[in-house]
């Protein structure tokens, strides 16, 4: 079996790239990062689902960001609440972007790939029902997994080249959910909120909450997320 | 005055590229990472520089490398000796090699460059007495500078074009030296040794310090960190 790197953050979207990976036969390397976000209790839900989906590891590294600044979800900054889903697109890059997030993480399990000798990186990135993120956009994935086969050894000694794969990039949240479901994810594991309490209860009100419960709503089916909290949104 | 982000090793090329920005005019922001390096003296030596030539605000950041593996320089293998420094660049890429590392170090600079509204990073890499590194090569460089703007606000928004600054990729060690040396360097602040004791005291006998010792030879002067050190080679 392959090896592969899976960024997975925790939420709906990275569980379910994690699925797609597993399906596709890889030995799957979990990769987290507490990096100062707010929402850390992620953290807890990477680990949940990256044992459900039979991940060979789970590391959570450490690259704290909060020094930096610049995004609602690690400084002091208020994240948004009750914003029109179909409005988010177009409403331009939002305070809950975390500047250069994806390229720090991608780099990161670039490193983790070259000492694993694996083949591929997935990351859950979507470019639909996405939040105004520069990076999550198909350009940017195709930007960097052309960079990463010049950064390292393998791309230079002609090895093999390094996919990023980024399965959800074209899908709406709601095929996403059916897509894993079909799979056998199971989202009450999973945290998708920016803003949750201490015990994980997503807040129903951030873009991340509303994206998610459109996703559910448009595919028909129940957030097993809701039967975990009595009253979550 | 522009912000500009460098990456500031501590060591001789670094402080060179550092010393270049200074004198292009911006504000420098330096940049250094505790990532688990054996020659962590080198981040002593980068406040010393930073200071020295003016830098704005010298951040040190925290990213363990180590529990990666796979170098010299944080796992325990043995750092290679007495090699010679015209066959280096022929013996493809060495142990010393960290997985992804300059692509790690620049995108946490881009992200730091993002909340700064930087326009420009700086990066002391050099292809020509290079140690075999892949990502010290310019085509590195170019695509890691594509791949930014398309990772970030300002690329996205048309705000600005972020231009990533590799001034000594084309130069010798000894050119090096002499550029760095008419910007007022003290390269008696810096520290290069892939293996030095705990003082700080060079080796003498890795790639990092046969490198310096033929630049400096080269150059037609002295290393002034020998005047630091009694016996240092």
């Amino acid at each position: 079996m392959a090896n592969a790197v899976v960024l997975l953050s925790g939420g709906l979207d990275s569980a379910t790239a994690l699925a797609i990976c597993r399906d596709a036969g890889f030995d799957a390397y979990a990769l987290s990062f507490r990096y100062g976000q707010r929402h850390q209790i992620e953290l807890e839900a990477a680990a949940s689902v990256a044992a459900a989906l039979g991940a060979a590891e789970h590391l959570i590294a450490d690259i704290d960001l909060r020094r930096l600044g610049g995004s609602a979800l690690t400084a002091d900054i208020e994240v948004p609440k009750d914003r029109d889903t179909d409005a988010m697109a177009a409403g331009g890059i939002p305070v809950t972007y975390v500047p250069a997030r994806n390229t720090l993480f991608l780099s990161f399990a670039l490193a983790w790939a070259e000492v694993l000798e694996a083949s591929d990186l997935y990351i859950g990135v979507n470019a639909l029902d996405y939040s105004g993120y520069p990076d999550c956009r198909p350009e940017f994935i195709a930007a960097f997994e052309h960079m990463a086969n010049l950064a390292t050894a393998a791309g230079v000694e002609g090895r093999q080249q390094l996919r990023i794969n980024a399965p959800l990039i074209n899908l709406t949240k709601a095929e996403i959910i059916q897509q894993g479901t079909a799979l056998g994810v199971d989202y009450g594991l999973t945290s998708s909120c920016y803003d949750p309490d201490d015990q994980g209860r997503p807040c129903g009100h951030c873009d991340s909450c509303l994206l998610r419960a459109r996703g559910f709503a448009e595919a028909g089916l129940q957030d097993p997320l809701l039967q975990r909290f009595a009253e979550p949104y």
